[in-house]
């Protein structure tokens, strides 16, 4: 009746699976409730469990805590309720750090205390595209610097991005109809594949619940509210589990006319009553430099947002989204390394690659996006494939130097106009962009002393400066943008 | 008693001076006002005169109407009052355009009704020079793509720029005190014969009346209330009839902290009431990129405030300001092009044209300023001397394409993400800056015809492509940055 995979073992923040015969009769996805209570001494938690098509029924689970823990299940059907079994929860392995939290309320870490730097890129429709190409995808990211995609779960259709997909989230297809009532679950035995896979390579999965790419062809953007809902908490029943996973309630939730901002309220509620782990929850705003009442924001300081996930090119904004949000700021877009015609996607290397600096440097995060014409259209920001631009190199680069820095930087006063990040008598970063002074007086702390160095963050090099500093420290500088001057107290 | 130069005989927008004799005894500064009453057929105009030292004062005035002009002299003092005269206002000379006015909202135009499109460097303190390094300023300015110059009146001490200037508006000195109710007539004399020669030139004087730059140390930004009306009437009394004169309130006036928003009030009102002629006035802001509240606005929507004088990096908000002020908007401070330490002196020679450029395409206006490290610190911002940068010769190309183009060109709505100005169904003009594209889709009027050619604002070159288009016009482009796309209707 049912299966406990892995001999009842399950490394921390793993995922375990419980698998259930029961009733196939009838719309199981509609009418048959199931759920399990998950205990770990006095710690008990409620997790739906989801139908999974051909009469078997599953529940998963995320245990945090090492040790036993015991479980019951309980159902609105009588075949699935009363199992009950065990399992053992073993240490996390290497690599598994758990799930991203925010902390000091501008940060992220790992839940194992691992700062976490997002570093992340957009695939919006890669799963959506024929398995090579996925795999495809999956090869690229595991050479790059990523540790963050950005990808939706319903097809894309737009510029550039028209293909049909194999399998849909809902039962049907285009051409029959969609079934608002029945879920596919082969769609998403392909999506919980790559999530998985995905977090075998490190990389969150900033999965977005809906999008306005649609345009009506399908008809994922204007579904009824009761079935945003029954799909959101499907979707939540099925991929909460998985560590890596974080909920972004729509890419350009403003450019979808068919909701209002109150229908984003009440999905975030849905996600936050749904998901038992409370996985980082956002939204992303579209933005038009020529919309004449400007960008319209969803209200990031709502408590069930966790950060803010901004879409604007000026990323030098940073500090007032900060002020004024008081979450950690990640720019998923800030424009695409490219050389397509719309303006979102033709910036070069050096600018994708100096906005993910010019956003750590003020306390926040960048995002990567990358958008060369392609003779097949296979455009790594919505089909995935490969990538040919200038800045993943340049932010592998970027990542190494703050995989060295000390955890929980932050912006430092005592750089007036430069921003800095660091902690101060110990430890600063700071970057210039296009600013490309012949010298500088660094205001370091009188008494420490210091070792400077002289980062060309585009020419990937690090120039130590000879001899130590204290006090206001003179140096001279190269001359050339996007340099970045590190100090680090001996 | 009096004279009348140029045998009674004046051009049109010319400066008419009448200087009288009168007493020298006390302080005539103070105690002795003078006026004359100008008449044209039905029209009069009340023009306030000065004292010039040696008991000799002066009335100036700059005709606006051609024909015959008669005035007569009023004053306090019965030695001064009643001469009368006339003379005769002939057309004006070639390149004598008049002055320059706000027209339609957001355009400037001098009198004669020929657009004038502002490019302005920034030389603070070349007057407080050398007579010299005064010299070569204006030798450098002959050579160069610039018809606006902003200037202090009050010397400047700041970085890089200590030196003692050899004369003061106010009579005395650091060293023994200066006579708050006196003027220095030698000083203004050099001012204005720097005023004449930029006429000459073809460039306006934007004459920055206050600034903070002083810090106490001639105490030019900490006078009474009394002693700031007092040198503003004499100041316009004395040069307001040149008719390439600019009111600039202030510099950076929020960085004057002896002065509260009502002071800069009060000001403008004393030289809306002192000005017959009523000169372009504004003020401008300074900006910290770190200060937590914000850039410091004064309101430009005051109805004295004749355009808008801006300090800010960001030259892409200028829809924003356009829609807000529904004013002419200059970035009279954008960054300047050079490799000091600070922030706002780093910039290169690209980006300070691209800054134009990003201007324009949006409705408005640049400003220039050079700032590149120098033995002696003869650096031209604040100095003047030689010029070392790469975007002057740029903006001389940008004002030779501007030069040809048809006048009063608005943002172009058509055209959705790219920055454009022209006249619908005639004239399109748009910039990409560090977009690159590699085609773009023009939607062009259907039934026109048009000729298009690329635009390479940092190689200077302008490629016309084959044929004419009509409708959406594919066109390819060549993924390089600093490109513009200029439409014409053949």
């Amino acid at each position: 009746m049912s299966s406990s995979p892995n001999n009842g073992r399950i490394e921390r923040w793993g995922l375990f699976e419980l698998t259930l015969a029961g009733p196939a009769a009838g719309n199981p996805y509609k009418d048959v409730a199931v759920s399990a209570c998950f205990r770990h001494r006095h710690r008990s938690l409620e997790v739906t469990g989801f139908y999974d098509g051909d009469g078997s029924y599953k529940i998963r689970f995320m245990p945090d805590i090492e040790g036993v823990w015991t479980y019951t299940v309980s159902s609105s059907h009588a075949e699935l309720s009363g199992a009950a079994g065990q399992f053992v929860c073993t240490p996390a392995k290497e690599g598994n750090h758990g799930p991203v939290r925010v902390r000091d309320e501008t940060h992220f870490e790992y839940e194992d205390g691992t700062e976490y730097h997002p570093f992340g890129t957009t695939c919006y429709a890669w799963i959506h595209q024929e398995e090579e190409l996925q795999e495809e995808t999956l090869s690229t990211l595991r050479q790059g610097p990523f540790n963050k995609i950005r990808m939706c779960l319903f097809p894309k259709r737009y510029s550039f991005n028209a293909n049909e997909p194999e399998h849909f989230p809902f039962a049907g297809s285009k051409a029959e109809g969609f079934d608002w009532e029945c879920f596919n679950p082969a769609y998403f035995a392909n999506l919980e594949k790559r999530i998985l896979q995905l977090g075998e390579l490190g990389i969150e999965a900033d999965l977005i619940l809906f999008h306005p790419y649609d345009m009506g062809h399908w008809g994922f953007d204007r579904m009824a509210a009761e079935t945003d809902d029954f799909y959101l908490r499907y979707v939540i029943a099925r991929l909460g589990a998985y560590r890596n996973v974080w909920w972004s309630l729509a890419n350009e939730f403003d450019f979808m006319k068919e909701k209002v901002m109150s229908d984003w309220d009440r999905l975030f509620r849905v996600v936050v009553e749904s998901d038992p782990y409370q996985r980082l929850r956002s939204i992303h705003n579209g933005s038009s430099m020529y919309n004449p009442g400007g960008i319209i924001y969803y209200d990031h300081t709502k408590p069930w947002v966790t950060h803010v996930s901004m879409q604007h090119w000026d990323v030098t904004l940073m500090r007032s989204w900060l002020a004024l949000y008081r979450k950690p700021v990640v720019v998923d877009e800030c424009c695409y390394e490219g050389n397509l015609p719309q303006r979102w996607g033709n910036i070069s290397g050096e600018e994708m690659t100096a906005k993910f600096w010019d956003c750590f440097a003020r306390g926040g995060y960048g995002g990567h996006g990358e958008t060369f014409m392609h003779p097949d259209n296979v455009i790594w920001w919505a089909r995935g494939g490969k990538l040919y631009g200038d800045s993943p190199q340049r932010l592998a680069f970027m990542r190494s130097i703050l995989d060295e820095a000390p955890a929980w930087l932050r912006p430092q006063e005592r750089f007036r106009d430069v921003p800095t990040v660091g902690i101060e008598n110990v430890y600063y970063l700071q970057y210039y962009n296009n600013h490309r002074p012949a010298y500088r007086e660094l205001p370091l702390p009188e008494g420490g002393r210091y070792q400077i160095d002289l980062i060309d963050t585009w020419n990937m090099t690090i120039t130590p400066l000879e001899g130590t500093y204290s006090g206001v420290a003179g140096i001279a500088m190269p001359g050339r943008p996007y340099m970045a001057v590190r100090v680090r107290a001996i």
